[in-house]
């Protein structure tokens, strides 16, 4: 399973170009981008010459994000649909073959309707990312305080996700599973193996402070072996699924981190080393 | 424009056959079944018998129930997947080619949840009638007090429903578009101006007592002609769109009327002849 | 049912704009286009300003083509995506709903490898045009020469399209309907009263010369109403089912004619007047 | 990897009952079946009789026919849908979680409208299975002298049949993986390390005779290990991409052998124990 990072957690690392170059520098072997940012990399170094300079970093794009507005009006939805296109065209030429987006766990729509709009929302977009062989990945949010802050509830664990992604209907859609989701949902190492490594797109880790679980705060991350998740049993499950794509590391914080990037890199690396040495890989 | 009869506001009329009979005594020209009435009918007559005994009664079938209970566990939705093939085989046989099911207002599953399961359980279904060339009609049901008779609100105006039918994402699948329902949604003409026919699998008239629309119940319908709906305008403005098919009448009462079958289709008769007029048709 | 006009037959009418002046000025109300024409004439005028144009000169956009090509590699296919999604905002702008492309009667790759391929192509573009609210239409050329033009038969008539139209399985796909491929079909006008409006997209007439069906050419044809085909009859059985949106006129021929615009825009007219008044059509 | 039968190859074992139990006591821990044999157990056993028994025996079901008659007219494809259904129920019911069929490579139909056809009918087939639970899986078919037995080449190799599984668009439709076919199809090792074990429903293995590819016949098929295809490079790179599902031999011959089945079983197994242990797979 390959160590990968998002911006989140890690400081100012600067320009995607040297965010690269940084994960690389500390032993990441992959990033999460925006498909601007891969758009921007191609303009500058043509397509091949991204692709190559990519290579010699030994980093690949972990996933993109979902560029379209999926959540508001159907004109904003719209409106985001050629830039997806053109991140998915981006993706492909770059090898990144995973789009992710989050799904709040309540929402102010009527929440019966608000679904069946992002199904069908989720499937043009599934098309659209399915034609450069692009999978998509949903990504439930756990955290209890989300589950109320807005009007109705939406969905936020595994099980509603998966029959979401059955509800979509298409075969490139799977889940987005953050290890922080998966312990305020509080579910277990028998929820993993009962999972196929096909229907993972994307990972996501992420630690927890000593809290009760209804207390755990969506932005208040800590990184990997610094808190109370299994983080050993869950990529230890994952392995033994046979997953075996990107782990990004995404740390959500109140506030940024002041210190320095290079310190918050030893730190996620450290961590990585720590949860990975747990789970027995090496 | 055929007129059509449900068993709901006729009184006792018996077994199928007995009601294909009276139907078409009173002028009606098609009437509601369940896919299991036309197996007995097959059962009984042969399907080129049933057939030519429907033909010869001037009465088609204007659509089936959906059987497969969608709206409760999964266990119990597939136990009736059998049943909807044997009735689309049989609707199929006898010429119906529509399929139709209503949708209640709230739940007490997770709305956004059960939003997704019954997509794919649609999805299920249209499939299945679509292999019949048979279409699967949603109907949306308005009265408010159903609103909020479960814990959470679900869908209840039409276009929540033209967006869950994207949302299914089938070529098949269109309205049941009630009067009632229209009407406690304080939808316009202007509504129905704004549909093509071709979204519009089947189609119910009622009437409603004059109470303010919170008030409306949904089983105190009264008999076309009999109440406040612009049954007139409604039905004209589905003609203006191109409506052909079936308008069967759905008279929901608390307790069934004690009087007899041959005075209420009388009733029934007159009301569509009263509204039929009004709409400019004959 | 609305005049229009494809730029094929009536000779050079200069750029999008002077196109549609011209059409407006013989008595047609609609043009077929290219999408890049709506993105520059928004460019040129702003969205408000080029629907407002289009509405003061009384003509509107008949249908644009589609632009990837489908035909061909899959890279190739994906090269257009972009193109179609900017296309498809670009005519929803403008109040355009329809989207066509016409297939090819034969191939020379593996037929049934290729219907699989342009199946799932059909199926994102009709996604991604759903999202806009555009249908797609396809249109099934009969001239017999062309079955045998490339090495595998593929697919000409009504009835196989309308099967393909069911494997793609999209709600929005349906037929371009062109009198030329109707005729060279010898389909008759039962085939067209079988057919409901809504799986109508778009609509082509032409006319045939007086020769055996097996020897007319694609490239050959002549304006409506100085041939042989019963546009009166095809385009009274397209109102009778209640088809009301385009009719464009479409001369494919060897060569361009060298008459002005004028002159053919005025015979194209007449040709209209002639077979819309064998329809009963004003 | 789990050792299974099909009836093809091990003489007479009598009915379902008695095929489990000699597959069991000769080493075999899946057998291959019809749907309508999984109703017999069922009804003979109770469904927890039934279940119960197949696990006293040792013995999964491997997978079970598509019964749906797809290559022939659309009356004969419906008439197989209800029975179709009850097999899926009786497959979920028992544990099974597959549904195959086999792709004949020429077609008398016009290929193109014949695939369209089938992508229908497939589609419509996976949504049935899938509302239980069950994958369909679509076998290539390699034998040279196949691709020209009837009118018009349909399909026969690993990339059309993917390419086909795409255009189904189902996401629980994959592979019926016959070594007998990677074989006749001249496929390698590395078309199978491009495969994720996701795409590959069922396996079969045969062996080949020692003949010019293009010679080798369909109904000549060889007990694993007696022939000259790579079984053990098969088989090692199945292992190698993740795949644990059942492994079913086929011995397709254009006679029944007269040898007793025990005789047969045991080749059967003796075939298995050798190309295991060539694959490293105990």
């Amino acid at each position: 399973m390959i160590k990968g990072l998002t911006r989140a957690g890690i400081g100012n690392v600067g320009d995607f170009q040297n965010f690269v170059k940084l994960a690389s520098q500390y032993g990441f072997a992959a990033v999460d981008a925006a498909g601007s940012e891969l758009e921007a990399l191609i303009a500058d170094k043509g397509q091949e010459g991204a692709s190559g300079w990519l290579k010699e970093q030994g980093v690949q794009v972990g996933t993109i994000g979902l560029a379209p507005e999926w959540r508001s009006t159907e004109e904003q939805f719209r409106s985001g649909l050629i830039r997806l296109t053109q991140d998915a065209a981006a993706a492909a030429a770059l090898g990144c073959t995973t789009c992710c987006t989050y799904v709040l766990p309540s929402t102010d729509y009527n929440a019966a309707h608000f679904m069946a709009l992002a199904t069908r929302r989720m499937r043009i977009c599934a098309q659209i990312l399915g034609a450069y062989g692009i999978r998509l990945g949903l990504e439930f949010v756990g955290p209890h305080h989300l589950r109320t802050a807005w009007k109705h509830p939406f969905i936020w664990d595994l099980d509603s996700t998966l029959d979401w992604i059955e509800a979509i209907g298409e075969p490139n859609v799977g889940l987005l599973f953050d290890a922080y989701h998966w312990y305020t949902n509080e579910h277990t190492l028998e929820d993993i193996y009962k999972l196929k490594a096909s229907q993972i797109v994307h990972v996501h880790i992420n630690d927890a402070a000593d809290l009760p679980i209804p207390e755990v705060l969506d932005n208040a991350r800590v990184y990997p072996g610094e808190g109370v998740i299994d983080l050993g049993g869950f990529l230890g499950a994952l392995k033994q699924i046979g997953y075996q794509g990107v782990i990004s590391q995404e740390i959500l914080t109140r506030e940024p981190s002041d210190e320095p990037a290079e310190v918050l890199l030893k730190r996620s690396q450290d961590g990585f080393n720590k949860v990975y040495s747990l789970a027995g890989l090496n």
